[in-house]
């Protein structure tokens, strides 16, 4: 590849259409296919996809007639990336929430910008962040929504056509909430099995409602037990955070007496559906507590860092068999929604704490794939590219001068790349991002949009920008 | 701004000519202006620069006949990034030396593949660095090289026309050290001696040759001592690592009964003219040491994560009042030379080490250019933004969809900014980046070069890719 790809912003229709279009047969050729599925086909090869989903992987395959082409020569063809902990509903929030520790962050900023949301605003924070998600290389996420407007949020997701597992959050107490998000348990709870009647194996049955009880300081034991107990008699996704920051943990041991992984767990919140983000300083006790449940735990190194939490013992965890996911969490604590500054940071940081063969590069990227994907229970759709999972597929850059000239495919994707080395992006088969160029929307709309929504949601919440 | 920028391959010659032309008349207009200056403008303004100074800064210039015009609006305005710990000679080995902490990673790799470089190889891997680091918004680097050949790197970077404080390292000894690159003190010490008579104050006086000791192991303290007095007799500048990993740190006291810093210091290494890479582990006895010798420190925070070696108390040191720089040091330890990865990180991971508000984006971005400026020795002609100054200037988009909607200049630069959000790129008032499009020469001849010499350089070192 010569210098930089071309970035055009206005979005034209690509040959497989709009997000209304029938799926194209498509055909990606040429690529170093890294399937991440376990003894997957890895090497030089293409792609053929039918249908929305992989019906053929290997080497030098035929374009059937009318087939559309997508060139990966000079790249990876890897699983889309799986993002499981994110909150979209944030990302009007970036850079406003600065140089804070967890709960002041939580109570003085991002809790009042929440509860300022209106339809509109939520609208066009969702809309900004799939377009930096798909734009560099995301198509599955697991998000916690704010308390009200999740609908909303549930469709633009259904609309950029990624898979996705989502939720309003649950609040009925909390030192530091306004009062328009604390509401009893039972009312809590029914808004949200209300989204799921509603979304959960209907329309594409991609988007799908999820319990995301906030964290244990908001959240009373009968809640959590509600939650727990829907959970499993209607098979919902549980999604919640857990030991993040030491004064939270202080904080829940002062109220309940016991460290907040062991809290949740008496609550019933902890099991296979379960995935927990952050898990940053948990007791070896709690550790086996995590394995033994089947819990998924959500590893978010820049916002650890950046609200001066820590650093999780994310390869401590995998060495256990604790499955691993990956998040970029809110834009106010990153400030990016980027998969491969988080694949990059996750594999650094390890290596301080661990040793300098730490989660390598290969376990990264299976994080970033196949551990999301089994943390929002769709390992069987999605995080692997083999015969009959669904196409999502992200073509990255491995010439671009920056990544070589030597070292394998995944030491460039890992160390080296980013979002602007995202080449094409597939989705059920559907080309959304075509040589950097993204074609569901006009990105500089949807910034445009959030500017607008921003200032009048400032004005709604009477908060300074 | 929409979506992402063009990104052409093929170079174009930009109106201000190559490098051989004359610096014309230039205005860089509308944008948000970061002089980074103590005291200096800040705020929407104007520059204009004559014969590759600054002449002005403020709003609503205007613009003098003939002058060409760079764009600037809805962009920061800041002084090129200095980078003050590389090494342009271990580009073309990036991804070949992965998973080691520092000494066998020296021993069995980096040393090799340095030992197996000649002329042609050297000069391709300092162009290709040199591509990513204009592109990526560096404009003044201090770099250690390798023990022959530094000739060629001096004249790449006289070509690029960029600040450059380098030399070539000195060795004497050292276990695991390829012969080749042993020279006794007198001949080590002559051969950089030789360069700095040929660069310092000539040509166009931007390129200047250092003293590199490699680090205390591979240097026996007579010749430390005997590059102590060169440089304070000649005037030159000093450069090496120190304690960035606790087995060199041990082997050290085994050997002199001292701490790295402290046989440094013994040896009159330490003083004003001194730039010490890494400084990860420096006891409270050894930080007063570096503040009392007004040494500068050079941070390479994805570096030390990389090789396991720790997190530098970065803050602590500018608490203190030593000054503070910046490196991405080697591709093959890092795997980029990107300065907004390591300023993002540099700010990140203090705040697990320091509290969330440590190192805030105006500190890490004064870090990345005066910090840089002072360590190379060239704070009065770069580094900030100011009349009489070096045009040295990096313009970088703030409004991409993934920096807003909302927060600081300093914000979205330090925490969501990347080489992909740098627009032009200005040195000595010529443009050499601009809307993301190389002009110094083609971004994929370097590449393609620099597999080439790869595959011949690994032939030569008889080692596998």
């Amino acid at each position: 590849m010569a210098g930089r790809k071309k970035r055009a912003g206005n979005p034209s229709p690509g040959p497989s259409g709009g997000p209304g279009a029938p799926s194209p047969t498509l055909l990606v050729r040429g690529g170093w296919i890294l399937s991440m599925a376990p003894g997957g086909f890895q090497g030089h090869g293409d792609i053929l996809v039918r249908e929305g989903r992989i019906q053929e992987i290997g080497p030098d395959l035929p374009r059937p007639p009318g087939a559309s082409l997508l060139d990966a020569s000079g790249a990876a063809v890897l699983p889309g990336l799986v993002q499981a902990h994110l909150h979209l509903c944030q990302t009007l929030f970036r850079g406003l929430a600065e140089e804070m520790e967890l709960l002041p962050w939580l109570q003085t900023r991002i809790l009042p910008l929440e509860a300022a949301h209106d339809e509109k605003s939520i609208a066009a924070s969702a809309r900004l962040a799939l377009t930096e998600l798909l734009l560099s290389g995301t198509t599955a996420v697991q998000t916690m929504e704010t308390v009200h407007h999740t609908q909303v949020v549930l469709e633009v997701l259904e609309e950029a056509g990624v898979t996705a597992v989502t939720g309003g959050c649950l609040i009925d107490q909390g030192e530091g909430t306004p009062p328009s998000m604390i509401l009893p348990a039972g009312r809590a709870l029914e808004a949200q099995l209300s989204l799921a009647r509603e979304w959960n194996g209907k329309r594409s049955g991609r988007v799908e409602a999820a319990l995301c009880p906030r964290f244990a300081l908001s959240c009373s034991e009968g809640l959590l037990r509600e939650c727990a107990a829907a959970s499993r008699e209607k098979g919902l996704r549980l999604h919640t955070h857990a030991a993040e920051n030491k004064e939270e943990i202080r904080k829940v041991r002062e109220i309940t007496g016991l460290s907040d992984i062991a809290f949740l767990d008496g609550a019933g919140i902890l099991g296979p559906a379960t995935s927990l983000a952050h898990c940053v300083h948990v007791s070896p006790e709690d550790r086996a507590r995590l394995r033994d449940r089947g819990v998924h735990v959500v590893t978010c190194p820049s916002a650890n860092l950046k609200l001066a939490s820590g650093i999780a013992p994310a390869a401590e965890y995998l060495d256990q068999g604790i499955n691993l996911a990956l998040g970029a969490d809110g834009a106010p604590c990153n400030n990016r929604l980027d998969p491969w500054r988080e694949t990059r940071l996750l594999s650094l940081l390890q290596k301080v704490l661990a040793g300098p063969a730490a989660l390598p590069p290969g376990k990264a990227l299976e994080t970033a794939t196949l551990g999301g994907a089994r943390a929002l229970g769709r390992e069987k759709e999605i995080g692997a590219l083999e015969k009959g999972k669904r196409a999502d597929m992200v073509v990255v850059d491995l010439e671009a001068p920056w990544l070589g000239p030597g070292g394998s495919p995944e030491t460039r994707l890992v160390f080296a790349a980013g979002p602007a080395e995202v080449r094409h992006l597939v989705l059920g088969g559907k080309t959304v991002v075509r040589d950097g160029k993204f074609l569901l929307w006009d990105p500089a709309e949807a910034a445009a949009r959030a500017r607008e929504e921003l200032k009048k949601l400032l004005s709604r919440a009477k908060l300074p920008s």
